[in-house]
Formats: C-alpha cells, sequence, structure tokens
C-alpha cells in the first residue's frame, strides 16, 4: 500500500509549477482589467465574456496562495487584478453582483444567482486578509450579509417558481454558507460567523441529509419533506462530496468529533454511490429513485467533482484514520491523474464523456476557471504534508 | 437504389400500430384529466407533473390524426382529455400559460416560457378544426395574439439580461410562428397569418441565415448582427433542419419555388454540417467557430432531431427531386431505426450518447412526449405516399 504523504509533493508541483502559472500567462486582460476565463487547451482566449463567479474565485485562489503559501507581490498582484474589476463593474446599486460582464465591464446578465455574491463575499474576505484594505473588508462584509438577507429567496424577482404550489429550497446554500463563514470568521464581528454556522450544519444534516438512504438530496421542501419531482429526486453525488469537507472543516473549527465521524460518513457513502462501476469516475447526477435524470450529462465525469472528492479523502483519511478512506483516494487520484491531467499542455480537461474521453478541451470557460483544480491541489498538498 | 415511396408504409404502420397505441394505453390521466408525459421504457408512469408544452403537443397530435388521417371517436377524446385539463388549470389571469403544473393543476412553473403559449395555439388551432367548438377556436385566436404581442419580449419579467447591453434575438419564435401561422391560417381571420408569413421568412432568410456559411444562427444582435459570444455562435442543426420544412410547407402554401428551393439548400448544408462522420448520427449543438458549445449534452444524438430531419429529407426529396436528398434520407433513415427504435417495447428512445447507445431509456419525459415521433412519422407517412 502506497503512503499517502509521499503523494503531498505531486499535488505541491503541479500547483506551483503548472497550473497557477498558466492562469498567471493566459488569463490576465491588461487592457480592461478583470481575468478571462474561456481559454482553450493551450490557453488561447477564445471568449472575453466575463463570468462573475470565475472573476471572484480566481481573486481568492490568489489571495488564498499569498495568505497561505508565499507573500510573492505577484500573487498579490493578480488576486488585485480581478478585484479591482469586480469593484468597478461587478453589483447593481443595491449591492447584488451580475452573474456576467462584457469584456469592458459592462452588465449583460442581472444578479438572478445569489453564487455570484458567494464568489465575491470569498474573494474580498480572503483578499483583505491580504491587503488589510478596510474597502477589500466593507465589501466582503456588505456582500455576506446581502447574502444572509436574501437566502429565503435567492433568485428574487428571477424566480420562476409559482408561490406556494411546491416551496423547494436548495442544499446549494447552506452548504457554501458553510464554507464561506468560516472563510470570512475572522473579518466578521466576533461570533458572527460562528452564531451561523450551528443552524446551517442542522439544517444540512436534519433536512437535507436522508437518514434511510444515508445520502444528502440537492432540494427539498421547504417543510424539510422529499418532493417526488426532478429536482427532489436530484443527488450530485460530487455536490455532497464537496460539503462534507466543509462539514469536516466546521467539525475541526468548532472541535465537533461526532461532525467529523458523520462527514466522513456521508461522504464514503456518496463516493460509493456515484462511482461508476463500468468506466470509473463519479457520475454528475442520479435520480435517488433511479428514474431518468433531467440532466443529460448525467453520466460525465466532472473535473470539480473528482477534485473535490480528493481533497475529501484526504481530510477524511486524516481525520479519522480509515483504511478505506486512504482505499478510494488512490483509486480517485489514479482516475483523476489519468484522465483530467492533459499530459500536453498545462492545466486540466473538465469534462469527460462517461468512458473518460474528453468532451470539450477547454481549461477554461463559463463554468470552470482558476478554482477547483488550484483549490483542490492545495487542499491536498496541505493535507497530505501533515498526514500520518 | 431503393424507392422511397415503398417506406411510406413502415411509417404509418409504426404511427398507428406501435407509437399512437403506446400513449393512448399510457397517458391518459384517469384521475384528474390531462397527460402523464413522463414514461419509462415499458409505458410506466414516473413523474407526474404536467409539463405544457407536452399537454399542448399531444392534444395537437390526436386533433391531427383526427383531421388528416380518420374521424375516430377515441382521437378526438385523447384530444379533448388534454384540452379540458389545459382550459382549466393552464392559463394565468393574463391569458398567458404556464410552464408546468402539479398532477391535479396547481401551477408550479410560471408562464416565462412563450413556448408554452406556442404549443397551445397550435393544440386549440388544430382542435377547432375537429370540434368545431368555437370556445377552442377562441382559445386559439387569442393565444395566437398573444404571442404576437409579446414576440418582442418573450420571457417578459423573467428576462435575465440586462437592458441594452447585448439584445439578442433567437430563432426559436420566428421559426415557431411560420408553423403556426400555417396550421391557425384557416382558424384566423383570411389574411391574418398571410400578412405575418412573409416578413417572418425575411427575418429568417436575412437575418438568421448567414450567407458565408450558408448555415442559421440560433441567436443574433438585434440589430442582426452576429454576436461573438456563446449564444451567438450556436448552431443547432436539428433546430435549422425543422425550419427549412416549416419553410417548404410556407413555399408551398405560398406558391413560391425560390423559398422551396432556397430551404432546401439551407437543410443539406444543415445535415453535411451536423453529421458526425465518426459515429453517425447528428450532433446536438456546435459553435459556428469551433469553439466548446456551452451545452455539454453537444455530442448526444436526439430523437426529435433526426425525426425532423427525416421529414425535410422527404419533403426536400419530394419537392425538387434531387438525388442527395433521397440518398440522405436512407443514411439518416438507417441511423434512425437502428438506434432510436426499441425493438423489445413500444415508442422511441430519445437520447442517445454520441456513440449511439441509449443515455436514459424513457419514452417521454420532461420535454419529450407525444410529438415528434408520431408528427415525424405522420410526415414522413404521408410525404413519401405521394413521392415519385
Amino acid at each position: 500500500m502506497r503512503e499517502l504523504k509521499q503523494y503531498a509533493a505531486i499535488y505541491r508541483d503541479e500547483l506551483l509549477d503548472s497550473v497557477i502559472p498558466f492562469w498567471e500567462q493566459n488569463s490576465i486582460d491588461e487592457k480592461y482589467g478583470g481575468y478571462f476565463t474561456c481559454l482553450d487547451r493551450t490557453g488561447k482566449v477564445f471568449d472575453t465574456d466575463k463570468f462573475m463567479w470565475l472573476q471572484g474565485r480566481e481573486v481568492y485562489v490568489f489571495s488564498l496562495l499569498y495568505n497561505q503559501v508565499e507573500k510573492k507581490q505577484t500573487w498579490l498582484d493578480m488576486a488585485l487584478q480581478g478585484a479591482e474589476f469586480m469593484k468597478k463593474y461587478g453589483r447593481d446599486a443595491a449591492g447584488n453582483w451580475y452573474f456576467s460582464l462584457t469584456r469592458e465591464g459592462k452588465p449583460i446578465v442581472q444578479p438572478y444567482n445569489i453564487f455570484s455574491d458567494c464568489f465575491a463575499a470569498m474573494a474580498f474576505g480572503e483578499l483583505c486578509k491580504a491587503t488589510g484594505n478596510p474597502e477589500h473588508k466593507q465589501i466582503a462584509v456588505d456582500t455576506y450579509f446581502n447574502i444572509i438577507r436574501k437566502q429565503n429567496h435567492p433568485k428574487g424577482i428571477y424566480n420562476k417558481l409559482y408561490p406556494g404550489t411546491r416551496p423547494l429550497k436548495s442544499f446549494a446554500l447552506p452548504m457554501i454558507l458553510s464554507n464561506l463563514s468560516l472563510i470570512l470568521e475572522d473579518v466578521l464581528e466576533e461570533g458572527t460567523a460562528g452564531k451561523l454556522l450551528k443552524p446551517l450544519i442542522s439544517e444540512i444534516l436534519n433536512v437535507f441529509y436522508q437518514k434511510d438512504s444515508g445520502l444528502i438530496l440537492e432540494n427539498v421542501l421547504s417543510d424539510g419533506n422529499f418532493c417526488d419531482c426532478f429536482e427532489g429526486r436530484q443527488i450530485n453525488p460530487g455536490h455532497t462530496i464537496e460539503a462534507t469537507w466543509f462539514l469536516m472543516d466546521v467539525g475541526v473549527r468548532l472541535n465537533d468529533a461526532a461532525l467529523i465521524q458523520k462527514a466522513s460518513e456521508i461522504m464514503l457513502n456518496a463516493v460509493n454511490y456515484g462511482w461508476d462501476e463500468k468506466y470509473g469516475g463519479i457520475f454528475y447526477f442520479k435520480d435517488i429513485k433511479n428514474y431518468p435524470p433531467q440532466q443529460l450529462e448525467w453520466d460525465q465525469k466532472l473535473w470539480w467533482v473528482h477534485v473535490e472528492t480528493l481533497i475529501a479523502l484526504a481530510k477524511g483519511y486524516r481525520l479519522t484514520g480509515q483504511e478505506t478512506f486512504k482505499q478510494w483516494f488512490l483509486t480517485i487520484h489514479d482516475y483523476t491523474w489519468n484522465h483530467f491531467k492533459d499530459r500536453e499542455y498545462p492545466e486540466w480537461f473538465g469534462y469527460l464523456n462517461r468512458q473518460g474521453e474528453p468532451l470539450v478541451t477547454l481549461k477554461g470557460g463559463k463554468w470552470k476557471g482558476c478554482f477547483h483544480v488550484p483549490r483542490g491541489l492545495y487542499q491536498v498538498w496541505k493535507t497530505l504534508e501533515i498526514n500520518k
């Protein structure tokens, strides 16, 4: 059996020698500010729209590297490259973050999507720890409280559901808030984030987590009941797994061994449930009743699913010492490095078909940016480095 | 070389002996009215939501059969089964058609989507020719004019685009209106539909059709220019091909040989462009600049694309006599019957992966209902029957 600790260097080297230089070299828009994220296999820009999720996420990654790895001025400059653009053009008059902007910064898609706010808060929350700039801090704090205000009606006027018939609530928001609250804990007034964490965890474990199946549902009725419709039956194994390492981090923070144990159990359930016995890799979507999922891409293998699984397994192994996490880590590691890593050009493929072949060869697009791969490489590196 | 006329009987038999009985046997909701459309491979209901596109389309198909094939009371009853439910529960106070309802008829998704209106108009337009019921006629007429009123802002308050930055218009609406106007011609006051047809055709050929590539773009800027963004670069070969048989029908109606010629040329371009040289079948989406399409399902093979292509090729051959249409018809016929037709249970698979294997085995769902397969079988049957 291979020792996991020896893998730390592979993840570090891939991060610092390949992936980060790729974004440094290809994603800066010198003319209008911000980042290009639509990059082809070689790193060439193929579309210049600026998607706010990805602007925020790249600011976060470079701020994190600066804060946690090394105080390199070029990394801080990279973070500011996105932050300045976001600050100038990213919000509407009420402080909501647009979904996308033109290259020049004109709004294209309205703030219908609260995750633009989440990633903006994450960006400025991590950035202000690097810059100490009160303006950055204020943007993080204002955005965070705006999210909290909007959390029960996250789509606002763009919500297409008829009021009252079938009010659904989605796992995505409590899930991301559990991560965001940890990132912003030192930025917010003492106790603010902590006060939020317990009800979030309780909602995840008592509402979205299903005791019978051991899985997490993406959407439930607002009273917490199962909804037998396409959205209600939906399982997103990668999403569940990503959430479990957020929960493990919260467990460490709150010194809550039971939470860590529970999160690692759920993670294992989702890995087993999502694994494709025939071709390997983890499915994108499944239906809890085994009906046809509505997403036609259900059987595809996505980079973020596998990267997040590696993080969760590394943390699970470190925190619980269970051998099964180590074995699964090695399995997912082999699948991921054999299929997602591009051997010819830097950065990783994002989208594979069920068989494991690239479906598109882009390195960045509307949804894939400088985020899951570098964050994952960083998290796995740091987790394994201190592993037994 | 096989003669096409001999194929007419195959399409007729599949329609009348297999596909139509499948919907008659499986889609009636005896308890609450309307149709079930989410049917598994064997015909068993797996979800009871009522999607208005599919309610309207099934009413249309049974009305069409009654009007054009045989005055069977059971077919008229089938049409009324959906029409009564739609009439009772389908519209908001302003006459807009909801996107979906619960099994019982309570609205779930608001009327954000003008195609619900289009298929409702199509349903009641065809139905009123069967029933002669003035109420059915009035619903068709009112809905048609509501669509015309809304055509420049089809998503209404649910439009997520920031006003002014990048106003796009979509090919789907003029395309479907060219078909709908023909269906409703005898229902509307004389000249109403005809008056609309010429500007629609002009918009399709002068705005969405691109002379240089010979292809149709799904979205252009409202001034008619190309927009170099994901939506602007999108080509949907099946959509283009479906439109070309609508245009051929309009050409026949207006006695416009040049339009028929042009439509058949565009159809051939799209078939050539969409064909997958490696695995056969027609791709779902492509990017006109060969960049990665944003739709992850781009390489899948969809039933409606292939059924609509068979109609267009049959009509193209009949109207122009060009051998190339006959050859392509035989190629697409073989692909379609070998891959989409289920040899074990009635009705056809809807979604294949690139390799041609079923991705999900449902016979009906949120988007696939009693429509493209039966309409296509009917159209091909009738077209080939009188072919040379």
